[in-house]
Order: C-alpha cells, then sequence, then structure tokens
C-alpha cells in the first residue's frame, strides 16, 4: 500500500542503472489533488546533502506536488556540481510532469556520499518513472529507495474516510535529530501546510528522533508528508496526528529492526526522570555505548555498562538511587547489585532495559541495536 | 623500569587469586620518602567505583604513601559493602607497611562493574605482595593490574639527576575524561602537592583525555602522581612538567596501541579551529563515529563519513570550506571531492586523518582506534 494507500497518489519505483548491480534505485511520487500541502523534516546535520537544501527551499513554497528519490548515491558533500544536479533533477520532472513546476518538486538521495550522481542514467529514469504511475506503484517506489536495507518498509493508518501511508528506508547511520532515512508519508486528508507540519513534528519527536541504531547523523535524513485533501475529509487534528505518529512509529520500528547488522533491538526505557530532555539524554547515552551493544549482542546482561553511560550525562540523579533492569529483571537497584543477574532470559530479539533515575516523574524510550560482527562487516566494505 | 625507575620506591605484583585463571592481579606501590607529595586525576563519570571514591578523599590530605591495585574486579556500583572493602583493602596495607596509616594508602582497582571483591584472598594477597616489595618490582606491577590488556605498559623521562616512571593498563573503555586506565606515576624529583597537581593535570588534559578508544567513560581511571623527594633535586617546573607530559604521551600511545580487538590506531588532527574546545569537539566526534571506525577497519577512505560526524557538533565551520585529509591526501576539498581517493595508502597500523577547519588558528590531535569484529567479540563475552 505504502504512499499509494492514500487516495490521489500515483507513485513508480525502477531501475535507472544508478546503481551498478541493476537493482531498482528511483522512485517517482506524484500527488494528483486537488490539494499539494506539504511539511517536511530535515536531518540536523550541518553538513547536508544537495537534495536536502534543494527541498528545504521547495518546502518553504509551501506546496509539494511530486518527489524523486533515488539510492544509489548521497548526492552529499559535491559541492556546486551537486546542487545543480538536484536542480537538474527536479526540472526534468516538473519537465515530464504536465502542470508542475520544478519549484514545487522535492528531491531525496540516499548512498554513498561524496559522489556524483551518474546523470546521464538518472535523468532518462525520470522519463521512465513517470511512464510508470500507477496508484498502485506504492510497494514499487519502497523498494527503489533501498539501500542495504534487507525489506522495504511501508505502513498504513486510516480514518473515518481518509488514510495515512508511508515508507521508508534506512538500516544504517541511524541517529536521533534523524536516522538515514528516508520517508514519504501521504494523506488524502484535507490538511492544510501548517496542520501537516504540527502532526509530521509531534510524530518524529517521538518515533524517528528517538531511533538511535549506531549513533551515526546523516547528511541526507528527509521525512515528508504530502496531502492531497482527495478524500475530501478533514478530520480532526489530534486523530490525523495519531494517525501520523501510527505510521511513524511503525515505520521506526521496522528500520531498527532491519539494522545494519543487528542481532537484537533494544528497547531502551528511562524513567523517573526529572525532566524528558533527562530522560532522553540518559536512553541516548545508553543507546550509544558500544561496550553495552556488545555485551548485549552476547547476551550478556551487564548492567555495570548501563550505570556507566548514564554516569557521563548531565541528568539529574543519584548515584546510590540508580536502579537498572534488563528484561524485567532488576539486575541493579539502589546503584548496586539487584536480582540474581542468571534470572534475565535475553535469548529474544528484543531486549528491554529500564533505568529508573529515581529524579522525577518524566519518562521516555528510544530504541536501538547491538553491535555485531555483521555490522562491521558491513560497514567496513560498504564503498569499496 | 616502570614505577621503580625513580628512587625512594619499591614495588611488587603477585597472584593473589582474584583472577580466577591465577595470573597476577594484584600490585603494590610503595612511596619510601623522605617526601610522600601527591597529585591524582579520577574519572569524571558520575558513577564512581569506591576505590575512585576512596582515593579522592586519600588525595586530599595530599600525602600517599602507598598504592594498592588489583585487577579481576572494579569494585564498582557496589554499594557501601564495596566501599567497606577498599576501606579495608587500606587498612590491611596500612597493617603490613610499618608507619604507614590507612589514610595515606590509595587503592585503585579494575575488572568486571558490579561485582564485589573476593576479599578473603585479596587481603592475605597484600600481605604476600609487601613481603616481595623491591625496588626492581616495578615491571611485577605493571603485569598485575593488566586486564584485557595484551603487553604490560611502563614509561620513564630523567631529567638532570631526577627521573618520572610510570605504568599504566587500559584496553578497553577508554574514552576522555579518562580512558578505563590505571596509571601511577612516580618521581624522586623534590617537588610538592601543588607542582605535582598543575603538571599531572596540564599532561592528562592533552594526553590520557584525548584517548578515544570506544567513546566509552569508565568508573574507575585513576592517575596517580606519587613523589619521593629522594633524588634530593627540584627541577624547574616546565622541566618536571615536560617530564610527566612526556611520560603520560608515552603510555597514553601504548594504551592506543593495545586497544582491545583494534587494527587500526588513528591520530585526528584538527586543524584550523576557532578555538580549541572546538578542535577537542571535533575531534572527539570524528574519533567516535562507528561508521568511519568501521571503514578505516575496512581500509576504506570514506571522507564523507567524517564530514558527517564534523557536521553534527557545534564548532565553528562553513560546510563549503571544510578540507579532509587521510594520510596526507586531501580526499575533500571545500566540502566536496579533493584529490583521488585511490592515492591513499592504509596498509599501516596507524592512520592519519586531518580536518581543516579554515575557522581559526587552533588545533588539537584525537587518538583513536578502529572499530572490528574482535573489539564485539571481546566486549560480547567479557563478563561470561
Amino acid at each position: 500500500m505504502s504512499v499509494t494507500a492514500a487516495q490521489g497518489f500515483t507513485a513508480a519505483g525502477i531501475a535507472a542503472g544508478i546503481k551498478e548491480n541493476g537493482n531498482p534505485d528511483l522512485a517517482l511520487v506524484v500527488n494528483n489533488g486537488p490539494r499539494h500541502a506539504a511539511a517536511g523534516v530535515f536531518t540536523s546535520n550541518r553538513v547536508k546533502a544537495a537534495p536536502v537544501l534543494w527541498s528545504e527551499q521547495v518546502l518553504k513554497g509551501g506546496e509539494v506536488s511530486a518527489v524523486v528519490l533515488n539510492s544509489g548515491g548521497a548526492n552529499a558533500c559535491t559541492g556546486p556540481k551537486g546542487f545543480q544536479d538536484t536542480h537538474a533533477t527536479a526540472e526534468k520532472a516538473a519537465q515530464v510532469l504536465p502542470g508542475h513546476s520544478a519549484g514545487e518538486i522535492a528531491v531525496a538521495s540516499t548512498g554513498l556520499i561524496g559522489v556524483l550522481l551518474p546523470m546521464d542514467r538518472l535523468l532518462p529514469g525520470i522519463g521512465k518513472a513517470a511512464a510508470e504511475l500507477s496508484p498502485y506503484g506504492g510497494e514499487k517506489a519502497a523498494i527503489a529507495i533501498k539501500t542495504t536495507d534487507t525489506v522495504h518498509k511501508t505502513a498504513v493508518a486510516t480514518g473515518d474516510g481518509w488514510t495515512v501511508g508511508g515508507m521508508a528506508k534506512g538500516a544504517g547511520m541511524l541517529a536521533p535529530g534523524l536516522a538515514t532515512m528516508l520517508v514519504v508519508l501521504t494523506t488524502d486528508a484535507d490538511v492544510d501546510g501548517p496542520g501537516l507540519d504540527k502532526a509530521l513534528r509531534d510524530a518524529t519527536r517521538v518515533t524517528f528522533d528517538r531511533v538511535d541504531s549506531d549513533g551515526c547523523m546523516s547528511t541526507n535524513d528527509t521525512v515528508l508528508l504530502l496531502a492531497s485533501g482527495a478524500s475530501g475529509v478533514t478530520p480532526a487534528h489530534d486523530e490525523f496526528a495519531d494517525a501520523v505518529r501510527t505510521v511513524c512509529d511503525d515505520l521506526a520500528r521496522q528500520l531498527i529492526g532491519d539494522a545494519e547488522g543487528a542481532s537484537k533491538d533494544i528497547r531502551i526505557e528511562v524513567v523517573n526522570a526529572a525532566s524528558e530532555d533527562d530522560a532522553v539524554e540518559v536512553g541516548r547515552s545508553i543507546a550509544r555505548n558500544n561496550l553495552l551493544k556488545c555485551a548485549i549482542h552476547g547476551e550478556d546482561p551487564n548492567w555495570g555498562r548501563v550505570l556507566s553511560a548514564i554516569g557521563t550525562t548531565r541528568a539529574a540523579f543519584e548515584p546510590d538511587r540508580l536502579n537498572v533492569a534488563i528484561n524485567g529483571v532488576w539486575v541493579c537497584r539502589d546503584g548496586s547489585v539487584g536480582e540474581d543477574r542468571e534470572l534475565v532470559d535475553m535469548r529474544y530479539r528484543e531486549v528491554r532495559i529500564t533505568a529508573d533515575l529515581a529524579a522525577g516523574p518524566e519518562s521516555a524510550v528510544i530504541w536501538a541495536n547491538d553491535l555485531t560482527a555483521d555490522y562491521v562487516h558491513e560497514n567496513s566494505a560498504y564503498s569499496s
């Protein structure tokens, strides 16, 4: 279903020859209206890829009528030529999509940083994709944006007469301030730009922004939400926002579940924090601790590494009041040895760490992955 | 030579049975005076092991006459009982070292967090170590503090009639704000406490604090500098400080060279930064980027990952003015593709990354390691 679950959208995914192995690498998503409202959230990395710089400008215009996405190259750190290439991509799309202008066409790219895209293949690919646009093209589009993803990722939520659908890619370089991910969400609800923007920011803050696979922040992260208004229904904001968050949460979990080389999904819940910011800071510190990530991989309930990670933060807590549970067993009580660590069963893919700061009423959940030899292998050979 | 290179010191290293494999696990370093001046630097982790809390108190008294160090257990996150055990360790040492009081005896521990030490073995071990104290015992002491270290680490620098010597352990959990390391430095120079403190802090700030093997900060880091005054020489402060820094730098490089599972030592030099703080922040961000660390392991000059790491910092820079060299080849110029990456030769263990922020006159060097499957293996099985 993906981005074509909602009415008013067509999509396509094709092999343009950007990837040398011939796999699909170019996706096109078109909003056929009547409305072309849009919102976007982009990487907070200060080194931004050309398509991010371009799409941020497009979003300022308030309307997005189509998105061109490519895998096989990030077009990041590619200088003025890289930006010209993104511009040419939007112009080409405007040319093959009658009635659209380049200034309404967002572009997203993913792949290796620091390499120019093969425009002699990409530009003809846009024409080819336009010819294949279909209200059933959502799955093909989701497949075409994969890089090291082992599966394509889609999600759908429905309201009373309206739908939110989406697709995502991302399997490495996943970290807050957005994961290396490209996400396109579509809806046929009749929602204006400000309504989309609020729903999207509220959703990403507690979903994609709380995924931390490997602590690395990308140059290309892009999450777009496009509304066609084709259902003719304007839902209550909260109802709509819930649906957007549901789809984002679903896709974020799929990203963690497909993280490069991971064998465990780690759900880190920080409770009794003095503030939500404290909870998130502690959760991220735990999520990024390589020693702990290795221990989880080895099914070792090494809670000392959790405390060690908490101790590096500025959050409010007293060391001798900290409690830590792993899969429900409180292995650390009052900053010291708690229940028998032998009671912890870590055979399953999902591992739950609860860190109790005993400092207040706030909480947050961060999702992470273990660190494995497979992660090292995938990422030491990626560009070669 | 180690901690007994300087006059006035004796040391021993023995197997007390703390480690189940029977390897040496207890070291004793004694300052026989005439002076017992000392300075110490400890972990900045807010979760501090019992021996750190104890030794911080001892240092406040201004005199340290002996140090008991054990491997085989960190005595961290062990609650009131853990602190009592550290206290008992110092009391036992005072008992077997006539003329010394427990309040002058520092304690340092390393090993697994969250496990109580086997005091029934440790305490008799102190008596055994005291019986073996020798002015030639420095090497044995250095061997007894090893955990996953593959080699013991010692260094010496000499002045005109005086000497600074030292030993270190540490092979993982190496990060700024001190690595997981135990370091004891000794000198026969006649220097008072404030002089030692200044020399030690100035040295650690640019040596141990700029080592970042895996971004993980320990609960037990301890660096002690003891002065016996036995040479009768009081060197000029700068001369003495140079010697201390030389020994710290030597030991810090040995730590990086022996980091768990590492196949590459990565020297990250950040140049043309607006401030030294900016240079250090950028250097650490690069040092902690798992994707880059994997790429270095794969001998892949993936400079995009360097830019991506720089982009997550608050340092002053413009993305399109960044330059990056890997082993002397400027693969990134003005934030974009520079010299041919095929020119980069990464066959050797040392890899040099230069990040030019083009924002000012300051610089800093951070040392890190690559991320390897061996690191994952060592750390996923450490406690089991």
